[in-house]
């Protein structure tokens, strides 16, 4: 055979056999590469590591400590994985089938009822097998139309295969059964050590809430059996900490894509939760001097024409609705432009600034429902959203106060695990930042100035900025330790002109104000998702959906006294219910520390005749006694000082 | 000319010469007839009263003192101001213009500037100049064509022109000048007895906000003196309840038609109001055992087909959004099918009945933007919604509940001008209510008797119930007169039905349960229109934006404990803010009236020295002294009891 050029990573060429393959490569560079090479990547392409390169290219050896390498070992496993299932489920359909650097997934459909949890070990165990056996692993590669040939009646497969840009495609042959395949594989199950089936979900077939629910079954696998444990001591924590579980097992939300993806209906539990932050935040607005407003959710198109976001923000935008007397109504995507109308109902004087709008308002954003995700990513969604318009030389003191604010929120919600982010222009990208040198410089110094004012530490991002203007981002750990941008202070000079926005000053003349977009803790939505995860919905008092669970110790005899106590509490407005189910008393404290109620009071004999309780607080392992005046106080103190006062 | 056959209203028939008009008709009928006539109606249509009848058909003898009386009479004043008009500014156009048992109007468009209210005293100068020299009133009839021909221009004109149904065309010429009428009009301007222009306002050309903004001239005509002035009475106090002039002079909403018909913007000052509204009937509910949720305001299209919306009542909903992915999303236009979801989360237990869901729900119903109207009338609204969901024999006590809530609420905002009426099906009518004997049977008495046990005056209404089930309808009188529907409980057999709605009853067996749909105060939207109207803008304390003003006689010496009374109040939850324009005392206090506040308190030397107040309530000539902590007490009082209590 002629000879092939192969370039290496570094740029170095060299000629090889047409029949070489990537092991080849690999060995001619080094035993210890050879060692740990998995498979090959060819013009960016992943092969077989013994298949033969045919064709010149630039080559890269496929080591088993990369990501790349996880993903053949794991596309390894999934492959055994569905010879396993085709094997104990002769009518099983497949769908996708990925495996990757986060671990593998096959989606699977079944006439006869879904595969479950359940089945997962005798899986596992046949996996097992083909390792212990080291079963050979025999890749074929056809073209697509023998594929769509050989995978007719498969409906999802032929689908995947008809879709795909590729012109070849790989099936692997194991114990006899050939399956589909996305990736490449080890040529040997016996080259596969570490791996782990972990659990079962409803997925929709290509992700589209409008095909049918397949069953999606996840796993992993890793090189070494320290990799493994780390990875699923993590799912664990992960799981822990997930809102969506958290909000399933305590009942706040749920979504339901049959009804409509990425929008999530608050159960009495979640909304209670939602209502106490929101009454907190705009009482705190109000006062700190902000103006709370309601604006429809819906406006003529016109005004995101003006605003600029038809123009730039359209592929996350609703599509418009034909009135059909001439208008073109849309799902707003931000608040702004509704803010702005407030601002321009009248005409404003110096006097009135710094004028602060503020709404909890309802936006509507365009995602792909692929990417949607519990609380966390939604289509419908309501921000604490704040405008704030100001003379120029009051950026620095509007500034300083929405800081003051911030921080005063966050120590009622505990939040201390924030850094921030002061984002200029790049001067020299003119095009890219709002023409005005002036505001910029001025604006810029005004910011770093308010935060060497107050002491705080910060880093500064040039070429970071938005369009429109300068602004600081704080930026939160959520309890998996990622980034999430909490809340905004971003200073805008493009809209205040798009809408020509004016004031009159004190000499009489009209001019531009300079407009401030805030968010304290960003939607509601978000936030809510962030508090389950950080609290591991353990919500303090003040948030607790329920917060004091009364439990006679016989129903009988003590329920009289326990409801007296739950009225006398309700009516202080603290959320008391009575446990009236008469199971042991045991099994119901037990409850009561599964839904994570904050107080758990016990009364029995001693209790009604003292006028006491025995209160365990959640987490405690003792109960303490008290009168329940005591305990009112208690309570009430706790809520009205967000649960950081410890009496 | 040959004879016709004419037919009188009570079904005798005569004939008449083709040549003779109405006046003779009615003067073949009595004298004091034909001095009444001022027009007539032949097969329906308005002719004049002196048109030859040409051919056979149904007569009636149009008398002043009858609705049509009054058309021809306000066309015809109609008709002259727009000859007055067109004399005064040569260059207007005019678009629609009507004459009818309201009133009149006529749409004018001036290049250079609109008609505005200061021109209308010369305008009606002029007309009342017609009326003097009894001008004579020509009736020129035409084609369409050559309507159009001789309209050729006037875009308007023509455009109304060609959109009619009508073959024939009428103008009418006075003093030299022809103008287009869209009624009948009388022969002699001196006919013409009392009349009034009443005001400008804006209005889209055929009511369509994508048509250019008009400018409409309102006026009115009476034939007698006395009846003009209780019709300008009658304005003067639908001005002074009306909640669009009031929410305008207040600052409470507005409605911007360029950036959507229909969508109330709420300012401050409306915001407070509702928000406190909103607090109070949540908690109110959540008190009463309601589980408050949130539930999204899109929902996929499909539950709308389940729910039967779509089939019935898809006239009134927005149109879908198709989201490209195979979903299409709806607006909804009720929150029933949004509240079974929260209902079906759950396998539910006769235990949990009733059952009680309740939201602030947003909806969205499509009306032609002719209709709406301020508050009133809207595209979107927030329902204080609420579901419950109970066992057949729960429904009575269930119903009484409801019903004690309600009258409750009425209480808090002193609303006591009220009627009950429940509304049955007609046994013999089966085609029109959902099918089961039993279910409307026993549900009917049980609504009966919790209203006899309730010893409560109700009018019953066979035949009025809705489709799924009876109900209780609870009308209000607005602030003139008109009945509203303010609170509603409606039974529902049909929604459970084709929802599949269950819970397990103590049987262990699956049973259906019934729905009630239940409304206390109705949309947010139309409550605080219906609210502003009874209170003509003089919020009763607990619901007044602003509640206490405070005014400085010196701002330079008492400003600073007018700040720390202001301080003091806001700290307790009282909306308090402190004057400090430094204008003249009597134009402050004169302002704080005029805006409606509660109290205006005033400090002077005295009151600085004393630590008290000088309180002036809304609506008193006399002010009070009393000490700061006694004005706190009081002014809390006066919330917490919401404004019931006189302290």
């Amino acid at each position: 055979m002629a000879d092939i050029k192969i370039e290496f990573p570094d740029g170095k060429q060299k000629e090889f056999g047409a029949d070489q393959t990537t092991k080849d490569v690999a060995e001619s560079i080094s035993v210890s590469l050879a060692k740990k090479a998995v498979a090959g990547k060819l013009n960016g392409k992943l092969i077989d590591l013994n298949a033969p390169l045919k064709h010149d290219g630039k080559i890269e050896v496929v080591a088993s400590d990369s990501e790349d390498g996880l993903s053949v070992l794991r596309e390894s496993v999934a492959l055994l994985a569905k010879v396993a299932l085709k094997e104990s489920f002769p009518s099983i359909e497949f769908g996708e089938e990925v495996g990757d650097e986060k671990g593998f997934y096959i989606d699977t459909d079944k006439e006869d009822g879904q595969v479950s949890a359940d089945s997962l070990p005798a899986i596992s165990d046949k996996v097992q097998a083909f390792i212990n056996q080291k079963a050979p692993i025999k890749h074929i590669s056809m073209s697509k139309a023998d594929a769509l040939k050989k995978l007719d009646g498969t409906s999802y497969e032929a689908k995947l295969v008809q879709d795909s840009d590729e012109e070849e495609v790989s099936f692997y042959e194991i114990d006899g059964v050939q399956v589909l395949a996305s990736g490449v594989a080890f040529e040997n199950a016996g080259d596969i050590k570490y791996f782990r089936l972990l659990s079962v979900a409803g997925a929709y077939f290509e992700g589209k809430s409008s095909n049918p629910m397949l069953q999606r079954i996840y796993g992993t696998a890793f090189y070494k059996q320290a990799d493994l444990d780390a990875d699923l001591q993590q799912r664990q924590e992960a799981r822990e900490h997930d809102h969506r579980v958290i909000g399933n097992d305590l009942d706040l939300f749920f979504v339901d894509p049959k009804a409509g993806a990425g929008l999530p209906y608050w159960m009495p539990n979640g909304a209670t939760i939602r209502r106490t932050v929101e009454r907190y935040i705009i009482d705190k607005e109000v006062a700190d001097g902000y103006e709370h407003v309601y604006t429809p959710v819906l406006a003529n198109l016109d005004l995101y024409k003006t605003s600029g976001h038809w123009d730039h923000y359209r592929d996350d935008m609703f599509p418009p609705m034909d009135m059909g007397d001439g208008e073109m109504l849309e799902l707003r995507p931000m608040n702004c432009p509704s803010h702005i109308q407030i601002y321009n109902r009248h005409i404003r004087s110096y006097r009135e600034l710094p004028l602060r709008i503020a709404e909890l308002g309802m936006m509507h954003r365009y995602e792909k429902s692929g990417a949607l995700s519990g609380l966390q990513r939604v289509r419908e969604m309501t921000l604490n959203d704040g405008h704030t318009f100001v003379a120029l030389d009051q950026v620095q003191d509007e500034f300083k106060k929405i800081l003051k604010l911030i921080m005063d929120v966050y120590k009622d919600f505990n939040i201390n695990d924030y850094s921030f982010r002061l984002s200029y222009r790049d001067p020299k990208n003119t095009k890219k930042y709002f023409d005005d040198d002036e505001m910029w410089n001025r604006s810029q110094k005004m910011l770093k100035g308010a935060m060497d004012d107050l002491g705080l530490d910060y880093y500064e991002a040039e070429g970071e900025a938005a369009f429109y203007g300068p602004k600081l981002d704080i930026q939160t750990k959520t309890a998996l330790g990622n980034d999430e941008t909490m809340s905004t202070i971003q200073l805008d000079f493009m809209l205040p002109a798009r809408f020509d926005l004016k004031y009159v000053g004190a000499d009489g003349e009209n001019h531009r104000p300079v407009m401030i977009h805030r968010g304290i803790v960003g939607t509601m939505e978000r936030f809510i998702a962030y508090l389950t995860e950080i609290y591991k919905g353990a919500f303090p008092t003040w948030l607790a959906p329920k917060q004091v669970k009364i439990i006679p110790v016989s129903d009988d005899k003590h329920g009289d006294y326990a409801d007296s106590l739950s009225k006398s509490l309700r009516s202080a407005g603290v959320r008391a219910e009575v446990d009236h189910r008469g199971e042991k008393m045991n099994y119901l404290i037990r409850d009561a520390q599964t839904h994570k109620i904050p107080y758990t009071l016990v009364v029995g004999d001693d209790e009604v005749a003292n006028k006491s309780v025995s209160v365990r607080e959640y987490g405690e392992d003792k109960s303490e006694s008290m009168s329940a005046d005591q305990f009112k106080d208690k309570v009430l103190d706790d809520i009205a000082h967000y649960s950081n006062y410890k009496g």
